[in-house]
């Protein structure tokens, strides 16, 4: 944890630069929770009238901040946000309920916004106390200097094990208005979202309502964070969050109150590309990893099905070893399609790597060429393809490696 | 694979050493079906009358040899056992089916049996076809030469990924009448059984009826081979069967009908006993592992849901991770236990690291000493206990450690 470990091989190769969203602004700062040198708290300033949706993790022991801001996400409108790394304040009992609190408190008194207005969410370790009072003098600084541009700064401040920030941005019309849609993640490990991821962070300037923002997200999450998995692991502490500052109707926009608006054609695009390309690059910095591995599911009975065949392959330590030892091993495919539990019909089961079929009608491919294979899999980016013989719906869901830096990453995070 | 890995550090110490049982003898050769220099098919011999239970993988996919002895279950009645390592004929299609028939055929040609009574077993590679030819002549010198000593030598004859053979027994009185319980198993990577384990077999002269027979082995599978994981992975080819020769009647053993008879509770204790030391030496030789942990989840709603928290526990990457690098981490555990999806109270869990209880109310246990929870770590057995505080169910599960070894066996074990 304490030595920045070198980046993913699989970071993309730029970050992408987004532009200033009108009502949005950040900053960062060291309030020392864990590391030592790093920034550890980000705040996201949001004007008022700002409308917020999000969704949280489905794990039963949920953090602290998550049921505050599932609680507060009734009112819809949201004026700040702050996050911290290095400690979840999850499983933290009644002190953490009491740390969320004393967090909104300091920020309310900051910003001069209402506690009902304020987010929060914080990523790290489970279990430890988090002492808000480490946010004191912290938030007054942070409101003074939030500027505009610094979404980049803030993706780094909410880092734990990952090893790049993330962030995507998308421009997109409404109403033949432009808009822009920016977002952050944060993620490496203890990633099978089921909802969200542990925390990623959407602002866009479009005026859409609360409830229609929380039908779009609710809809995009399913195909993006929701369909990948670095270790099967759901945190604690899963949190996606899209804030709708509004600020283009200034420019003429129209005002959009409900998710069927048909003028939402292109935004519903943009927001999906870019919750697909956080979650991306979630898994590109899945700990340990050197393959990112797009699994398609087809020939299901359902979509539902075809997923969870989906996630069973990409969750299987067995799959994820052999793609780590470039090895085409699709009887391990065949093996995690039979344990999902979903129909699949074994004499008509095909598996491709890339455009090679290994398999096909139940049994071993013989038309395939191992050497042109075993080239493909050497490649930093593997495409599984499973038809399973039963129906016409498929599912595509994303995942990275297992490595033995895997097992050392996390053989000794806490201590 | 080709290379002799070292023998699993969690071993035991010695081999049981099981009695001959009456009407069950057993032979091992080299068919040179994929390993060079060892042996690698196995032939029980079954005496007339032998009576016969069975368990199987739960996959959408199972193998060849699966389909066909659920086939032959249903006349209750065996003579003999074939089983061969290094190639595990599913996902072989008609080829798969074409092969079991011969050696089926060439089994009875050799036995005299007919080949309803012939039960059959593969483990090894997934989707390599399988070639009978092969047992052609092997089979007849395999019913010559057996024995009923030889049951260390075909479990060892039965191992794949295994470091060492499983082999248990157990004696115990029914109306007085001393029998023999004796089994055998091999599993050592996709071992998340879902009725039994990969492949394990075993032979009582106890007199009890093939219906009776199945109804104990169903129960007792649960607690056992069903309790157990290594990687999550349940195999295509679990194959738990349980076989009574009956011989003991000659010595005056009341022949046994139905599993509801009193005069089984001995044997019923017994045979729980056989198999989970079975299933405990399949952990004891997960793949890569340094740890036997034993996870004991209590204060759930149901055993049904507490083996689902259990399992969630036991399969976590980033608890097996964690306990691989000697930190009690109950962040990760308490992480594991939400996402399992059953219902679990935060605010009241509490769990312990061997006799160390580390949190406690939904908080950490403040009282604590590290030093010695840290030296508990670093033993072989981790006893893991968890209460969910919703209700009075339990469950107990097994699982080993994730480590590096893990991923080094299964990045290479095809190539």
């Amino acid at each position: 944890m304490a030595k920045a470990a070198p980046m993913s091989p699989l970071a993309p190769k730029s970050y992408a630069q987004c532009p200033p969203i009108e009502g949005v602004r950040f900053s960062t700062a060291e309030a020392g929770i864990r590391y030592k040198g790093r920034t550890d708290v980000m705040l996201a300033l949001l004007d008022k009238g700002t409308q917020v949706a999000g969704v949280f993790t489905k794990s039963k022991c949920p953090s602290a901040p998550v049921d505050w801001c599932r609680a507060k996400l009734k009112g819809g409108k949201a004026r700040a946000l702050v996050v911290n790394s290095g400690n979840a304040n999850a499983f933290t009992g009644k002190n953490g309920v009491a740390s969320t609190k004393l967090t909104a408190q300091l920020a309310s008194k900051a910003t001069g916004a209402t506690a009902n207005e304020i987010f929060l969410a914080s990523t790290g370790v489970i279990g430890e106390p988090l002492d808000a009072t480490k946010f004191e003098g912290a938030l007054d600084k942070l409101v003074k200097k939030a500027a505009p541009e610094g979404i980049l700064e803030a993706a780094r401040a909410i880092m734990t094990t990952d090893t790049f920030p993330k962030v995507a941005t998308a421009t997109c019309e409404i109403g033949g208005v432009s808009v822009t849609i920016n977002g952050m993640a944060k993620g490496a490990g203890m990633i099978a979202p089921d909802m969200a991821t542990m925390l990623s962070f959407v602002f866009t300037d479009a005026p859409i309502a609360a409830s229609a923002l929380q039908t779009l997200l609710s809809k995009s999450v399913m195909g993006s964070f929701n369909s990948i998995t670095v270790d099967s692991d759901t945190s604690t502490s899963d949190t996606l969050m899209l804030f709708a500052t509004g600020a283009a109707a200034k420019r003429g926009c129209a005002k959009i109150a409900t998710a069927t608006d048909r003028r939402l054609a292109a935004f519903k695009k943009a927001l999906d590309g870019v919750l697909l390309d956080l979650a991306h690059q979630v898994v590109r910095d899945g700990e340990g990893c050197r393959k990112f591995v797009e699994i398609c599911v087809e020939g299901a009975a359902s979509a539902a099905a075809a997923k969870k065949i989906g996630l069973s392959i990409a969750n299987s330590p067995l799959v994820k070893t052999a793609i780590a030892g470039e090895d085409a091993n699709w009887g391990r495919v065949v093996a995690a399609v039979g344990k999902a539990g979903e129909k699949a019909d074994r004499d008509k089961l095909a598996i491709w790597f890339g455009d090679f079929r290994v398999a096909n009608k139940g049994l071993r491919d013989l038309s395939y060429d191992e050497a042109k294979v075993s080239a493909y899999m050497k490649g930093e980016k593997i495409d599984l393809r499973v038809n399973v013989g039963v129906g016409k719906a498929s599912w595509t869901v994303w995942t990275c490696d297992l490595t033995k830096e895997y097992v050392a990453i996390n053989g000794d995070y806490r201590s």
